[in-house]
C-alpha cells in the first residue's frame, strides 16, 4: 500500500508520478495553480487518483479563501471547480470529484465559512478514504477471476498510483497475491508515457510478483503462443452501455483478446461510470502533444517537424468486455441491462 | 533513392543506421567482424540489406585473402560463411547473401585465387544491383494497390535502408508517389528500437510524402476510426506456405486489419521465400536483450532486475495476408499454391 495523494498540514502531498521508477518523490501542492499543473502534467495520474486530487484541490483552495459570506464563497468554489474541470477530459472520475464537492456545499448551504472550510476538506478525505475500501472490494470481487499458475496481461497503470493507494486492475492482481496464488504478470509499457514500465512494474516488483515486461506490440504474439490467460485493465470513463474508454492500446489488446479466446476485464469503481452518456462515442478523448512521442527522454526519436498522432485513450466497445469488476461485484453482459441494474 | 550498401576502394561502405534520424553518417567495414557487428548491431538491418551485407561481407574477407590454394581459399570461404550466418537467426536473406556466395564458388573452382576474389566482388555486386531492378519491380506490381486520397499504415522499416536503396513495403509507396498519386502514410514508431521513428519517417520526409507517426498501440483506434485503407508491411521470412516472419508487432496488426476489414499486404523479394519450411512454426525467432527495452537511450524506464521478454519478430499467418506483392508480380490466396506455382 502507497499514498499516493493525501493531506497534511493544509497542504496536498502526493507521489510525482514523472519521476518514477528512478525516485520515489513525494511533492507538496499548496495552491489550486499547482494542483492543476500537477493533473495536466500527468504527476497524479489514474482515473481515481485525478478525482480524489480534483476533490482535495477544491478543499485546498477554500481552505485558504478569504470569503466572507456564502455567496463569495460558493462563488470561490464554482471557479476553483471550473478550473479544475478543464485539466484533463476523459477520465469522468475528475468531474465525479468535483461534482461531490459541489454537492456537499449545495447541502450545507448557509452555514459558517469556518465549518463549510471543514465540511469540504472532509468529504475529500472521506473521498481518499472509501477509494481504498472500494478499491479492495474490487480486489475481493476480482481475485476469483486469477487462477494460481495464470499468466496475467495488463496495461498502462491502474494501481495504487492510479487510486489512492491499493489500484483497481492491480488491486484484483495484489488481493489474489495475498491470498496465497501465485502467477505471472506480463505488463505492456504503454507508450509514449510507458506507464506500465515505469509504474506497473515498479508496483509489482514491491509486492514481489512475477513480472515481465512486454513492448505494447508483443502482446499479440504472446496470445498466439497461449502465454496469456486473461487481460486485466482499469478504465478512464464507461459509458452506461459498457464502452470503456482506456489508456490508448486498450482497444488494440480487447481485439487481440477476442481473436485468441482470452479474457478481457475492466476493473473500475463505480465512480468511473458516467450514466449520462449512451456510448462510447459520446467519451471525449484527449489528444496530448507530439513531443510526447517524439521526444521521450529529451532525445528525438524522429526528424523534426514530423506530424504526430498522439490520443491518450481510445475506447473498447462493450461486445469485447467480458465483465467489469466494480465493488459491487462483476457485471457481466448484456452490460448495458446489468450496469442499469447495479447502478442505478 | 539512398546507397544504404555499396563497395569502394576495397571496403563495404553502409549508412550507420543507429544514428538516424539525428545524423546521416557513413561507416567504412573494412573487416569481416566490422561486417558482423554491423549486423549484429542493427547498423546495417532489413532483410534484403543484410542479404547484401553479408554477400559483400564475404567478398570483402577473400578479398584480402592470404590462401595460395583453392582448397585453403574454399576453407576460408566457408568460415567467413559460418561467421555470418550466425549474426542474426531470422532473416532467410542472410542465409541467402550466404548461399549466393557459395554456389557462385562452386561453380567456379579450380580457377586461379586471384580471378576467384574478382568473381566472388563481382556476384555481390551484382546482387547489390539486381536489389534495385527488384525493389523497382516491387513498387511497379504494387503501386496498383494505394489510391490517391488513401491512407497507409506501414510497420518498421522495408524501405530504403532495409535494402540496397529503394525499398520493398516504402518501395510501393514511392512508386505509387512517382506516379503522381497522392496519399498520407502512418507509420508505427515500432519499439522498442522505432524504426518506424527514426528510419521511415526520415525517408518519407525526403520524399515529401504526407507522413503522420504514430505509437505501436495507436493502430487499431485509427482503424476504428476508419482512417486506414491498407497496410503493407515488408517480411523477414517467407515460409512456403506463405506464413511471414516480420518485425515484432506485424502479427497484432494483422489481427487489426482482419477485424476492421482492411487489406494487409506484404512486400518482399523472392530472395525472402524459405520454401525449404513448411509453416511459420519453424522460423526462428530472435530474441534480443531486455536492455533494448528498459534503456532506450540510456535512460532507464523501468525498475533495475525487471524481466524483459524481447522477440524481434512474430509470425504472421498465412490466412490473415491479403497478398504478397513480389517482383514478379502479387501473390494472392491460396498462397501455398501460387507461391509453389511463382517460385518454384
Amino acid at each position: 500500500m502507497i499514498k499516493t495523494i493525501d493531506w497534511g498540514e493544509g497542504k496536498i502531498r502526493i507521489i510525482d508520478q514523472t519521476q518514477l521508477p528512478a525516485k520515489l518523490v513525494y511533492r507538496d501542492l499548496s495552491t489550486l495553480k499547482q494542483v492543476g499543473e500537477a493533473i495536466s502534467s500527468l504527476k497524479v495520474r489514474g482515473a481515481p487518483a485525478i478525482g480524489l486530487a480534483a476533490a482535495l484541490g477544491v478543499a485546498l483552495q477554500m481552505n485558504s479563501s478569504p470569503a466572507k459570506n456564502y455567496l463569495a464563497f460558493k462563488k470561490e468554489v464554482k471557479k476553483a471547480i471550473k478550473y479544475l474541470s478543464a485539466r484533463r477530459p476523459t477520465a469522468i472520475n475528475l468531474f465525479w470529484g468535483l461534482e461531490r464537492m459541489q454537492k456537499v456545499l449545495d447541502k450545507n448551504r448557509g452555514l459558517a465559512i469556518p465549518e463549510l472550510k471543514k465540511i469540504l476538506l472532509k468529504e475529500a478525505l472521506l473521498a481518499v478514504k472509501e477509494d481504498d475500501e472500494i478499491c479492495r472490494k474490487i480486489g475481493r470481487h476480482g481475485a476469483s477471476l486469477v487462477k494460481s499458475g495464470c499468466n496475467i496481461l495488463t496495461h498502462c497503470n491502474a494501481g495504487g498510483l492510479a487510486t489512492g493507494g491499493f489500484g483497481t486492475a492491480l488491486g484484483v492482481i495484489f488481493t489474489a497475491f495475498e491470498k496465497g496464488k501465485r502467477f505471472q504478470v506480463y505488463v505492456d509499457e504503454t507508450r509514449p508515457l510507458l506507464q506500465g514500465a515505469r509504474l506497473t512494474t515498479w508496483e509489482l516488483k514491491r509486492y514481489k510478483i512475477e513480472t515481465t515486461l512486454i513492448c505494447d506490440n508483443m502482446a499479440g504474439f504472446l496470445m498466439k503462443q497461449k502465454k496469456i490467460n486473461i487481460v486485466i485493465v482499469g478504465a478512464d470513463r464507461i459509458a452506461s452501455n459498457g464502452d470503456t474508454a482506456n489508456k490508448i492500446g486498450t482497444y488494440s489488446l480487447a481485439i487481440l483478446a477476442r481473436a485468441h479466446q482470452i479474457p478481457f476485464y475492466v476493473a473500475a469503481p463505480f465512480s468511473t461510470f458516467d450514466l449520462k452518456i449512451k456510448n462510447g462515442e459520446k467519451i471525449p478523448i484527449e489528444e496530448r502533444k507530439g513531443s510526447e512521442v517524439t521526444q521521450p527522454f529529451a532525445v528525438r526519436i524522429a526528424p523534426a517537424g514530423i506530424k504526430v498522432y498522439n490520443p491518450a485513450f481510445d475506447v473498447t466497445p462493450a461486445s469485447l468486455i467480458t465483465g467489469i469488476i466494480t465493488e459491487k461485484g462483476i457485471i457481466r453482459p448484456p452490460l448495458k441491462k446489468n450496469i442499469q441494474q447495479l447502478l442505478a
